[in-house]
């Protein structure tokens, strides 16, 4: 009996699928990475299911590779040595909504919209926003972030307990509910990032928060990228409660001009939204406009009105948009490096400079706040020079943030298309996670070929 | 030659101390653990001497304990398996203020009051406030919090990256200075709450916060304490900027009366503090003067004035020297549990409850945001009896959390207080933390004893 055959024992018929379409759907992400398919793909429905699955495949030393909706960048699910793709979309629940102790537990299938349209009804809201409708699970697995991690943190930070089921099919728990804990290793935090290399999120507890009574967003041109990020310095330093902050340069504002017909000054530019009070916010918009103001900004406008700020973000959340519709028939690849936040100008214009000198084009934008920022570039796969260029414009902006103490991946995560750079990231630290690795899947089966280099 | 011989060897003379004082000095913290004397003490003033300690140590399986200042409370720096005491109060250097990375990077040896000494020159401070003015390396050791960390987080929260000496002598970097980071496992986590099990640390690069423009202090008095509890839900959901939270129960209030000839109404109280700008706390105490009226505070003060505000916290400050005052001759035990925060109330009057059957006396206090309280048990530590009660209710207020999806140790750590705790608290991911200190410390010389039942 094949093993296949074996897993159809184990689980049902209707949850183990050979259909080509569907191995096929299991062969990417939504990167650029070469595709691989899997041998098979289950679709458990319970952790007992999953701890199954597990533990037979590391009997049968066949890998496993975790799958939510496949909107990671770096091939994280992707199942280049074969095996099974453990499908997590059935596994889809929202367990239980703790509002007064702003808690909720879900399956690890729940996506973030879908969370936060059940916890709108609590006035609560889950605050990690990737630019995909990711699933929670491939959030906790990658330590997803984005726009607001400035004031509420990453996903590490939202993480209170995870139900892993480890390579042995042991069921474990990470933390529990109490907002803090000094007791015994920090395990919640060495399984969120771990990318399923060492066990399977089958549930999560999440911290949520209340929402906002008032929210003011603002756009404001600076004359240079370093006036831009000297004044989010500026405004962290004093206090104000910036829950967003995007950074988009000239060339980016250009395109979003051009390809949605709108007459933005074509200059660095910044994005903010502030969440507070009422009174609290009129002041912060004061404040905010001499610090501008001060370091040259030409123009600053704030909106308090939903509709207004809606309009506004917009022009952030098309700037991808307006690149692909730029570009057609070009592919997006997208880097993700992390720096300081005084390296941060120096390195935004170099990521520029070099994208120039290799005649690549595409958008730079950055989280601002933390120090995180992506050059979206335009390659066509097709084109083997093309896209050498951009893999050596990747290398050169990943040197430039580890030579200067960030990081080669800020909220994207390493997959496959990171793990050259662990070692001289980590340096010794890389032998100390290979250890940890080592200790809790001896076999090597849970995901296979991510985060290390084999 | 002896091992100590050897020692001298290595480091100098001055650097290897076999004085009895000084044995006795580091055979033990502030709890209430037995002490027990190491064989050595060293003073190390590099990594790289760190480095030659815990290696030679390593070889000769003599057991390490590093040692900060001795602050701790549940035994975590005394030497139970003799060996060296690891002592890094000469390892005492602010190295660097990167005031506009929101960076400091410190040797372990720096006090929390020491850092905020110089920060105050940036308009900076570092947040976590633990009740004594511990080592950054001790804080980070244990995880350690304290009255701000509803609003700024934990000590896990403030590390960017830790240089660490690993038993085996090697030198490794957990982190990096950029804000966020999704490359690899996260060691930073790891390490930080490990307790010296894992490896000695050397170095710290934490974060740190503009002090804010406005603070405003208050305290609010309830009938009970389910209502000052629930006052805090409603004050959290809110979004209002919460610095600090912290609730006192009436029987300590009383204590507090007694033994500084005040007359605060004898009730649950709130002691608050919000950091915001002028106009935004203004409408802050607005609101929450509404919210704590309707669930029934019959007295709230707010104070904006610097010295009001110093007065104000003086009586939480003055809590556990009234007890200690109003008991002659007795010693303090201090229980450390956290919970979710609707158990709350329900855990603060069930540990009255508690001590008043076995007639034990004594404070509670709780860090309300974070669900975490204290019980601080006066006991005759030559009364058995006496004793043997204040472990039973401490068992007692564990296993009340634990049921109830808490933990037994909000912010002071394991040490050997609470190793018996962590394979109930944990499951068989208590099985993981030992594989991870396996792979790590195969000879078991850091720190042996702690965390880990043997």
């Amino acid at each position: 009996m094949s093993y296949i055959e074996q897993l159809i024992e184990i689980l049902s018929k209707e949850q183990v699928s050979t259909n080509p379409t569907m191995l096929e759907q299991h062969s990417h992400d939504e990167g650029y990475h070469a595709s691989s398919l899997p041998d098979v793909v289950v679709f458990p429905k319970t952790k007992d299911e999953v701890s199954k699955v597990v533990a037979f495949a590391n009997e049968q030393k066949v890998p496993v590779v975790p799958f939510g909706l496949g909107t990671s960048l770096e091939g994280h699910v992707i199942p280049y040595n074969g095996g099974i793709s453990l499908d997590l979309s059935l596994m889809n629940q929202i367990l239980d909504v703790r509002n007064s102790d702003f808690l909720v537990k879900v399956q690890p299938g729940v996506t973030r919209s879908q969370l936060n349209k059940e916890l709108k009804k609590y006035g609560l809201f889950f605050s990690v926003d990737p630019g995909a409708d990711a699933t929670l699970g491939g959030m906790a697995a990658t330590n997803a972030s984005g726009t607001t991690s400035v004031k509420y943190g990453i996903m590490r930070d939202q993480v209170r307990d995870l139900e892993v089921v480890l390579a042995s099919g042991e069921i474990i728990h990470t933390g529990g509910m109490s907002a803090k804990s000094s007791s015994g290793y920090h395990l919640n935090g060495l399984m969120v990032g771990s990318e399923g290399t060492l066990g399977v999120i089958t549930e999560l507890t999440l911290r949520v928060y209340g929402i906002p009574e008032s929210i003011m967003a603002a756009r404001a041109t600076f004359p240079d990228v370093q006036a831009a990020v000297d004044a989010v310095t500026t405004i962290l330093t004093s206090g104000v409660p910036i829950a967003r902050i995007e950074l988009v340069d000239d060339r980016s504002i250009h395109q979003v001009n051009t390809y949605n017909e709108l007459q933005y000054e074509e200059k660095p530019t910044l994005f903010l939204e502030f969440h507070g009070n009422e009174a609290g916010l009129a002041q912060d918009v004061e404040f905010t406009k001499e610090i501008v103001t001060d370091l040259g900004c030409s123009d600053i406008q704030f909106e308090s009105d939903t509709k207004a700020q809606t309009q506004l973000w917009e022009v952030r959340h098309n700037l991808a948009y307006s690149f692909i519709h730029g570009f057609p028939g070009k592919k997006m690849m997208v880097t993700d490096v992390s720096l300081p936040l005084t390296e941060l100008a120096g390195a935004i214009l170099d990521a520029r400079k070099a994208m120039d000198a290799v005649q690549l084009d595409g958008a730079l934008l950055g989280h601002v706040g933390d120090g995180n920022y992506h050059a979206l570039l335009m390659i066509d796969m097709n084109n083997v020079n093309e896209v050498q260029k951009a893999k050596e414009v990747n290398e050169h902006i990943v040197s430039y943030a580890l030579q200067r103490g960030g990081t080669c991946t800020g909220e994207h995560g390493v997959g496959i298309g990171k793990s050259a750079y662990q070692q001289r990231e980590h340096g010794p630290a890389y032998e100390v996670m290979k250890a940890i690795k080592l200790a809790l899947d001896p076999n090597g089966i849970l995901n296979p070929g991510k985060i290390f280099v084999d």
